[in-house]
């Protein structure tokens, strides 16, 4: 089973107008909902995958109960652990050819609820081969809450994969994770430097404390430092879409790699095929396997 | 004990940002909840006048579950009936200058739940001397909804306030309320043309179906058409602020009139200072009872 763990879990709500002009008050002709979160992403990923999930994490009040209960409308199973405060909600207000967000703060967990977590997270990793860690963390989770799972993880035998950005993915990154997947942005605030192209990254790539580390480069593709080699993967032609979730999609196909270890060169292909079905994929979370089977053969891999 | 009705409550939310940018991402740095509709502020505003008041009407799923822990930590006593659907939420986007609003679309009521509705309101409305009935319908309640409430409230007795818009307003008119507070535009959706000032309106006051009628012209004041006379009450200078909730504030003071009878002008006068201390507070339904008292003074009432 992979765990994926999403701790700043969110209600992700869509509202469509025909055009957003600030001033001025809007009838909002279509509500949509949906659990979102980074690792609620993945798990919705890993599920069309067809592979054996449970999305755990901290949810909170009436959006946490919302978020809980459109996660098993859609079959995902899920162990999330409760909390008092409110579950953020990130609104989309979509009109025909533009999206506006407006991303509510995460809610305040308390140490006892933290600790709550802590001790349903021990006892869920022991039924797992892999757990995926992603995204940010709300207030009152301790920085290196990362570094903890994953220590807690390692000591349960699961492998462990960390998609995070700013102090948490550096306090995690203290553990050793054995796979990271930065983005460009957040590999430039790991080293100090811009790093926006794969070409010259190979080096920043080495001075992370991880056994495997996966950088997204966007439509540029995946840079991997493997203790098997390392590899450039990428698309000849980038795809057009919404790259919101194209990297929870890859963190989906790295742990998906984990469960059925095959060569480097070929999770990474797979990896780079799945965020381009996310990126051509309208909402985020969502893709389309025969995309991806179609976007999986045109992947070219050259070692780095 | 007043019974306030509110069919199509709101969960009001407020966002904070320094600055809306249409295709930009947004960090809300402050969220505030709040129970809304339009009857919730008339309950709202009699709490503050010391009458006793219970606020009714249909709540659902989570969003209704907290519209109701937000009055009861207000202090104001409720009866709402609960229905499946989540009820709307109205999201305003501030900004230092500017206010944006997300007006999402009511909940759909079962007709099952409309029945469980007119059976808790036939029990409420035994304890009640005056009924206010305020703001839309959501979809699924039939369009005659309040001729419906108006009439099962003179069975039981009790004097009835309606305050909607529309086909709502127009069929609840012909339960004959006892009075009916139309605003300017609402007055003229139903005579068929414009009459923006009270000037010229008191012919238009007499078509409609109610022993009293007092329409109200934003910062012209009050037009009142009644069984003792006619009276404009207005005041000499308009004050600035928020003018959402001012109808809300003027329904209260007429309902208070109801249950504390004195002669008209006194009423008029009374409803038109509430009206501008609603438009000088921050929040709808919220006032400061010294700002009213202060601008009770000032209003002139002159016969019509």
């Amino acid at each position: 089973m992979i765990l994926t763990v999403t701790l700043n879990a969110a209600l992700d709500v869509t509202y469509r107008v025909p055009a957003l002009v600030p001033g001025a008050t809007h009838r909002v002709t279509e509500v949509a909902e949906r659990a979102g979160g980074k690792g609620v992403n993945v798990a919705r990923v890993l599920r069309t995958l067809g592979d054996p999930v449970i999305a755990t994490g901290l949810a909170g009040g009436a959006g946490g109960a919302r978020i809980r209960s459109l996660l098993a409308d859609e079959g995902v199973r899920e162990a999330f652990v409760p909390i008092a405060a409110e579950s953020r909600r990130t609104v989309v207000v979509a009109e025909p050819d533009a999206a506006t967000g407006l991303w509510e703060p995460g809610p305040i967990v308390t140490p006892n609820e933290w600790t709550a977590f802590l001790s349903r997270f021990a006892d869920l990793v022991r039924g797992a081969e892999v757990v995926a860690l992603s995204g940010s963390l709300p207030p009152g989770v301790p920085v290196d809450a990362y570094c903890a799972l994953i220590e807690a993880a390692r000591g349960a035998g699961a492998w462990t994969v960390l998609d995070s950005s700013g102090d948490a993915l550096r306090h995690g990154l203290s553990a050793s994770p054995d796979l990271v997947k930065p983005n460009a942005e957040e590999l430039a605030g790991l080293v100090g430097h811009a790093l926006p192209r794969p070409a010259a990254a190979l080096d920043a790539l080495r001075a992370l404390a991880a056994r495997t580390v996966v950088a997204s480069f966007g439509p540029e593709g995946l840079l991997a430092l493997t203790k098997q080699g390392s590899w450039h993967a990428f698309l000849p032609h980038p795809v057009a879409g919404n790259p919101t979730g194209a990297g929870d999609a890859c963190v989906a196909a790295l742990a998906h790699g984990m469960i059925h270890p095959r060569p480097w060169p070929e999770r990474l292909a797979d990896a780079v095929a799945l965020s381009a079905a996310a990126v051509r994929a309208p909402v985020a979370g969502s893709l389309d396997l025969s995309d991806y089977r179609r976007l999986r053969r045109a992947v070219i891999v050259k070692e780095a």
